[in-house]
């Protein structure tokens, strides 16, 4: 039999919450929703950290953002094997099905994934360095980006390890033929973020001066 | 070089909106979550829908939930190859690292993904049965529970196959050692939910009645 | 003998109760509490009053709330003269040890503490002005507000001084210089809260208009 | 100019949830509380520890427990000396005024400020022996206790210490001379109670066997 709990009373509660006051008040949006489907003007890849809330920082509406979330906000390179590719799959839905006009990637201060990455490539995280970690395995996508960091504190190359964790997502990205033939055909624009959690601030990547920039 | 665009003024000025408003307003407890760590009760699969919103429906605040958004909010089963497998990883990172306490599996109705899927295995769709689509393959998945759907309208049938989405993801989780651990552990239970968007209603799999009641 | 008698038998089978149902339903989130310890956003001064019940109106779950609970929701001055002070060895661990973001204060309508302060203090309480009695030597805190009270009929005289019991223990917090560092440091903020039982509304304290507003 | 911010929204909406169902449901009773004034049946001393949760326990309604929380569920002995005492106006409020049948103290397995207790004691937390520090001073309450500690692993004497608040706090309330009467008249009487966190039992202190029990 498959193994399946009730919710807690507690989320019971707050979801009666919701439909009495948040829901009351916008069911003919959530209507028009249901029916007239979705139509999100970006897509959102960010990470699974419980800090990080991308909705809430753009102000975002129920319907505007198609949000794949993934650790440390990864998109893999262009590998059409046959194989099983959730970041791709999520990637080509929104660009050839949704046709969104943005391809947003947020990363964030303070990445578990990052520092896990970081640690593995230090050789002080063995348990990631097995092949049988998922994690270790996944943060492989950014060991190149840690054997080419500068000197430097621990603190400085880890920030610069998760703004590269942006970049190669960004640099990726364009290996997809359909998100190269949606940019050169000016319906698609990338961006590439970086969000402190503490300090609540946001830059975003300048190609030219090849720098994450405050916003 | 990297391409990479500014971002769109109207983010940006919702970004300067929230930075003056509710980031001034909850500074402190975002420094705290900087400084202490995430501890989420709960991680959630869900799918990158921009209509889907776990954080409303539960009144979440930052630091609430641990969340994987993918295509049909489907988990692969557990495939210890060496390769690059996102969903995994996150999973792999909330019950081994962050030790959540729930994994909540959250399905909903309109889905692209699982209609994409009942075309494709309906013989309807062949640019998802290449090989070389993302969609098609990630949405492969969840081909056996199509084979077995009972006769019905294309309404109910689709309904029936969002609903096994979820029940896919519960069944493959439960081939992760490390969650069978932490469950036989009595540190971490599964829930099942599908949520019907125009309605705004919740429904809960209860393995007694096979079935999903309304909460 | 230390004196000590068995529960009553109607709390012991709700406990039963409890356990069987709540208790069987959260194991997982009991055992992570117990292993990972709390993490707590905020912390919340309010009365004993057994009507008074913060978890509820913010569909509080287990471990969001460090909750201290004296008559009338009073913090008095930073006193450091070795002596034993319990409101403010819990103030202390809050947000020294626990960090809590927030310092909330939560007064309510009919409160038996104020009502016996303004009694007092009216000259028709002579029990609590006896030396002997801890209620009148703790409601002293508040009797510099008595005398600044405004004219007016004793309900609204009652309310305000409900209300200036509340802004006394933010006033009083301020004096803890843990608390004034905490709050220079942008890691935590104070709230003032008031409660209509009746009613079911709550007030928010606004410095600018020096009022109590709905919220 | 007093210090006070607006109320986070997250907590905003679950106040608007619970007003719009739990009050709406229950307004009657919240009305009769209001007019009627407060008949609790017990007074609970308990931790302000965010994972106990009394209410919850005892599936206890509104209106039922008048509730004091501190640091460690302590009471100080009996100390007339015209002072500020919280604990100890709790407790007069609760058997003088609101004459409750029973006051129960309820303690708690991973006890943040028993693990302080048994630090200062040890020698290893000399920030709490400070005479500055509150918790320190407040932890004094049981130092007696420390010191008579049997031989044993550090966890089974944590245990026997967290044990130890409990039984200090029953003795210390016989010393108060209302507690006292009102136990020789049959109107009152004591229980002294522990709460295994993870575990979810709850053990009640036998007299006779000098032990706390499953109940």
């Amino acid at each position: 039999m498959l193994s399946a709990s009730p919710l807690p009373d507690y989320l019971v509660n707050r979801y009666y919450g919701w439909k009495a006051t948040t829901y009351a008040k916008n069911e003919s949006w959530y209507q028009h929703l249901a029916e007239m489907g979705q139509h999100p003007r970006a897509m959102v890849v960010s990470c699974c950290d419980s800090r990080v809330h991308v909705s809430s920082i753009f102000g975002a509406d129920q319907g505007e953002f198609f949000i794949h979330r993934n650790v440390a906000n990864l998109v893999p390179p262009y590998t059409p094997d046959g194989e099983t590719h959730g970041t791709s799959a999520s990637v080509e839905y929104a660009v050839t099905v949704l046709k969104v006009a943005h391809l947003i990637v947020l990363g964030h201060s303070n990445c578990g994934g990052v520092k896990g990455c970081y640690d593995m490539c230090s050789g002080d995280a063995p348990d990631l360095s097995r092949s049988s970690s998922f994690v270790g395995r996944w943060m492989e996508l950014l060991r190149s980006r840690f054997d080419a960091l500068p000197e430097g504190s621990e603190d400085s190359r880890l920030r610069e390890l998760e703004h590269q964790a942006v970049l190669t997502s960004l640099r990726n990205l364009v290996t997809f033929p359909f998100v190269r033939e949606a940019m050169e055909a000016g319906r698609l624009t990338l961006h590439g973020l970086w969000n402190d959690i503490g300090a609540g601030s946001l830059s975003c990547y300048d190609p030219q001066t090849r720098e994450f920039s405050p916003i």
